[in-house]
């Protein structure tokens, strides 16, 4: 959570010349999101969010991301709609930063999903992946297996700070899931970070999704085996087999699994907890000076972890 | 700028439940605040902040700073008003912590005020200080020279590794300051923390005065020298007499100043330097571990201090 960049009223007067979206009536920044700086922005006609791109997100990413984001809301997809200037950009430069102006999305995100909700969000999971078809800019996924070894070895033994068996863990489950890993199923966009707190909703329904910063090309069942990662484990990280099944119902509503895809589950929900422990050691690990975020806990991923190498063919085996 | 306290969906949802106000469509952390946990709550008919009160505001003043609101907002001045529950309770408890729900108030701060804006923060502040007239509560100001000593102390000679010669800046100040300080001057309820990040402007007039917990009991014309000290430096610390004479020429139209409290400004403003400066220090030595905030810079006080130190005199002579 965080606000990296104060916006000052000069360079937001100068920046909303720009565009054609009505006079400023409310203006804050808005705490969570690791990654950018966002704001909320009222004028006289609607809401919007503001964000800056923090050196995290690459510049050249941005016509991926934002592209996508237009495309999928073309298609009726309740994400975010990048805002164009009168020039008709919808990438542009504040504070020494890419920005970029979207639509607000209302709706509240849930910590506890009820069954309907989870079956909603791979509903939505699903749509997603479906409106995203014939989205012609392309993003290597950079957090694929591919890049897990130069992330194990950042944090090497020093991963045993974080949690006593975690070095030995990360090697040996790094070996056992990128051999296993599968080459074959469909691929298409991934939003890839399907968290609860990226979903949105309202009066019962879904109403939206946010973040797309990690989208990229993957294997669309990986989307579905991070969803499952981030939406059925409770607190104490004791696993939720009915939010699985009907984040599995709801999907296969929408786009029905093919059998390899369904046989490749397990991996990629052990693959999917071993890519988030990664990342968070790396975070954890690595708190910058002066960092206006706490790193999120990396021992809620290896307690995915170690369930999904214990249970997950067994879950999978019940849950399809 | 934080949030500090995460608001679970069920906690909110049971607390919500309390209050006529709609139902919720949109519910974020607001970045920003260094006291207090609060949230941007909209509902389907109107928008309001949610605030958690954190460990550095004593429960104990929560009737006061949520009276003196209610008292001023019924008196036509832009404060937020506190909204009751359907038991008529503004004060209430979430997460564990004392909490409350005010009106959310349009508007934006500005970095650089134009003289015109220094003049309406003049005008609004002597409103404040007129229409609190009557409000039955007292709080004294915890931050008035007599708590100085304590302080200065809790830092003593640490206050070096701010800045080299504060420690003595400090000490010599301290004791002039105390041996000046007025006491025969108007009191009141004042603002106390009258900075240009808590007043907002709409539509080319004041929209909004915003963060009451500094609020308490003391000389009116100290909160005229808080807010000269915090909308009268440029960025390069240079002092802007104009703005200093547009602050002064708002607030007497709209509460005279008695010959008493201009003999005193110029001690009172080096007063509010030094206040300023001890409390930024003490925060600069002693950040939390796992703070979500950066502590202001003390340094944009110890060059006040010795402007107002060095040409105060002058200064007020001139304005005057």
């Amino acid at each position: 959570m965080a606000v990296y960049t104060d916006v000052s009223d000069e360079a937001l007067a100068r920046f909303l010349n720009d565009y054609d979206i009505g006079q400023v009536v409310s203006f804050k920044g808005i705490a969570g999101g690791v990654e950018n700086s966002n704001f909320y922005l009222q004028t006289d006609r609607d809401a919007y969010i503001l964000t800056l791109y923090e050196k995290r997100v690459a510049e050249a990413d941005l016509p991926f991301f934002v592209g996508l984001m237009d495309h999928l809301a073309a298609r009726g997809f309740p994400c975010p709609k990048p805002i164009r200037d009168k020039g008709g950009q919808a990438i542009k430069r504040l504070e020494n930063r890419p920005a970029a102006i979207v639509s607000f999305l209302s709706g509240v995100d849930v910590q506890t999903p009820s069954l309907d909700q989870c079956r909603m969000a791979g509903e939505a999971l699903a749509d997603l992946h479906q409106a995203s078809q014939g989205f012609e800019i392309s993003r290597a996924n950079a957090l694929a297996p591919a890049g897990w070894p130069a992330l194990a070895k950042a944090s090497g033994r020093d991963a045993d700070k974080a949690q006593e068996g975690l070095a030995d863990l990360i090697e040996s489950e790094l070996a056992v899931i990128t051999a296993a890993w599968p080459n074959d199923i469909p691929t298409g966009v991934i939003h890839a970070d399907f968290f609860r707190d990226n979903v949105f909703f309202l009066d019962g329904k879904l109403s939206g999704v946010i973040d797309f910063y990690f989208a990229c090309n993957d294997y669309l069942a990986y989307d579905i085996a991070v969803t499952i990662n981030a939406w059925c484990f409770d607190k104490s990280l004791v696993f939720l087999p009915g939010n699985a099944a009907a984040i599995l119902e709801g999907y296969r509503s929408r786009r029905p699994l093919q059998q390899s895809e369904c046989d490749a589950l397990a991996i990629l929900a052990r693959g999917a907890a071993l890519r988030f422990l990664l990342t968070r050691i790396y975070d954890w690990l690595n708190v910058p000076k002066g960092a206006l975020v706490l790193p999120h806990d990396p021992t809620e991923f290896s307690a995915r972890l170690r369930f999904f190498r214990d249970e997950g063919a067994a879950v999978f085996a019940d849950l399809l």
